[in-house]
Order: C-alpha cells, then structure tokens, then sequence
C-alpha cells in the first residue's frame, strides 16, 4: 500500500477510481465484504484484471472471503492521495462552469473548488457556488496564495491553451480539461481531458 | 477496414475515438501525413502501440512514408461508424444540460442533438440550443418517433437509473452518462460514464 512505486502502469492508476468509486456504492448500501466477481459484474473488467492491479498495491483480498470493502476503499484513498481535500481553481464561468461550481460530488471524493474565474467582465464579481467569480488577470496570484495545485479549464477551446500556459505558471500541477482541444504542458503537469465525444464514438462502434 | 471484427479489444475501439481527435487537428492545421511517432507525441501512447491498434483495421502506413491524415481520418470515421451524424437525446435541462445543448463540438464529429427532456414542469418549452424542452412523459414515443440510438443522461444521480429504463425502453442502445452513480443496463446496451473526479483521482497519484 504505497503510492511511491513508480513501475504502476498508467492504465492500472486510471482504474483505481473506478474500483474506489465501486466500493463507495457498496458501502452505502451497508455492504461489508466483496469479491473481485462482483467488481468485475460491476465495472466490466475482468476478476482477474482487477485482482491484478490491485496486487500492486499489497494483499488487499483473502482467498475464499473477499475483500473488507472499508480497508480496501481507505487503502485506495490513500493511494490515490484523495484522503484529504485537494483546493481545485476553477477557469471559465459559462453553463459549465455553472454546473461545475455547483455539482455536489466533489468533496466527499477529495476536491474541493476554492476559486473562480472568467475573462468577461459581466460575470466577474457573480456568485457561483460559495464563491465569486473572479478576474483571470488576478490567477496567477490567486493560484500561489492559495498554493492551489489542481485546476479545471471550462472555457472555449480557443482560449484553452493560454489558460493552460497561466495556470501551470501559477503552480498548478494537474489540469481537468473540458475544452475541445489538446493541450501542450511541461511533462510535470498532468491532463486528463474530458471528451464527450470521443465517448459517444467508442460506443457508436458497437452499434 | 471493417468494423465487424468483433475481436478488437474494447481498450483498442476507446482510442480510435483519440486518434481521431488527433488526425483531425493536424489536418485543421494544413498537415498531409504524420507518423506514428507524432501521434505517440501528441497522445502519451507509445508508437508501437498506435502501430498496432491501427493495425487491427489494415494497412494504413507506409514505413518510411508514415500515415496520409486525410485517409486515415476518413477510415477512422467508417471505423467507429460516425461518417454519418448520429440523433441524440438529452436528458435533464439544468446548468449541464444547458452546456450540452450549446456545445457546438458535436456535429463535425458525428452527432446531434434533437430533443431535449426534463421531468421539471418550469423547464418544459425552455428554448435550449435548436430545441424545446419537452417532458419526460413524452419521451419514449419521441425516442421510438425519431428513432434515436444515442442519449446523454444530465439529471441527478438519484434519477438517473429510471432515466436509464426508460431510454433503454425507448430502444436507446448507447448512453452517454454524467450523473455521478454507475448504470445497471442490459448486455446489448453500451454506457459510458463521464466522471470527473475519477479523472481528477488518476492525477492526484502523481502529485
């Protein structure tokens, strides 16, 4: 159980949350024990798949009783660092942003947003969420006051890349980016782009 | 070329949709060919690996010569079946929904939306986008009507799953899903669950 070891392939990091996601579902309906068979009817990967990845991070399952759904869930926070609340910026403060400075999921799952912005002077000073929408020529700062290290862009694709620019400048280190487009960062700063399409057309394959 | 090879693994088909956006991209920039180098660049997959998903598909580069983007593009789009535009429902007229309705990314790349639903009798008429609220009570004779395949769920996580039945009685066989819950649907059903925090989570490892 540690998050130093850095032979974990990328594709396992990127399945732990859903696992961690998995095992927060059974434990709100009381659950206690599960079963690599029941993640797998669950997420659709393979059991063995998923006593696999996990075996990277320790001995998590006993053979023939499953795993204890509360250590495993708080093994995986951990490893995934989200046993505490990270501060999110978050950029843009259109309908998405709105439904983003608003959506209720964040906290019990590790982030929290602690600051807004915008480039159109109409929206700076609006309440959005617990905050108010502030100017983007006062992020950089913002960002190092509040040594916030993990940032949402919700702006068009067009002013994406400059955001991008500003807010690794500013320190941020990890970038949840909705805008249509790739971004090029330094090779410390990670992306994780969410496409709505590029998931439409994984499954129009199938149909 | 042919999307009736079902021993692609599912892992293959999520990229296509990633080189794709690639290929794209650089043809918008005026590019004729690129390699499997530069796409490795661009993507953070390894080049080999490019090499041999696309190679599941035919033959598309020549060694030396690289990839021509436009053909490939155009292969691609065959592939993964969206050189025609997919009809889509949305589901759930809020802050998101609204996002949704405006996003103008969808068309160029194979879909659209053409009815919008939401359960809230304040929303209904609502002018979102091309389209009109419409209740949710009509929503399985305008599925069947027009004949729509593609929804996207934008309600809350305790409503989702009667929206889910519901599309899928409709004869909704793909879902795209933002709400923050996972989907029980029959086998022949393809969802893809759009989970911010999930992305987050696979980036906070590394910090």
């Amino acid at each position: 159980m540690s998050n130093s070891n850095h032979h974990v392939p990328a594709i396992v990091i990127g399945r732990l949350p859903l696992y961690l996601r998995a095992l927060t579902q059974l434990s709100s309906e009381g659950r206690h024990v599960t079963s690599s068979q029941e993640l797998s009817e669950k997420l659709g990967f393979s059991s063995a798949q998923i006593r696999k990845d996990l075996s990277y991070f320790g001995e998590f399952g006993k053979q023939g009783t499953g795993y204890e759904i509360e250590f495993l869930e708080k093994s995986l926070r951990e490893i995934l660092q989200v046993h505490h609340v990270w501060d999110m910026a978050l950029v843009g403060a259109g309908d998405l942003g709105h439904a983003l400075a608003n959506y209720d999921g964040f906290e019990a799952r590790g982030f929290r947003i602690v600051a807004i912005f915008d480039a159109d002077p109409t929206k700076i000073g609006l309440k959005m969420g617990d905050w108010q929408v502030q100017p983007i020529t006062d992020m950089r700062e913002t960002l190092r006051e509040k040594k916030i290290q993990v940032a949402i862009i919700a702006v068009p694709a067009t002013a994406a890349q400059q955001v991008a620019d500003e807010l690794v400048e500013g320190g941020v280190r990890a970038i949840l980016n909705y805008a249509p487009t790739t971004l090029s960062v330094p090779q410390k700063v990670k992306v994780y782009h969410i496409d709505p399409v590029a998931g439409l057309q994984s499954m129009t394959y199938y149909l």
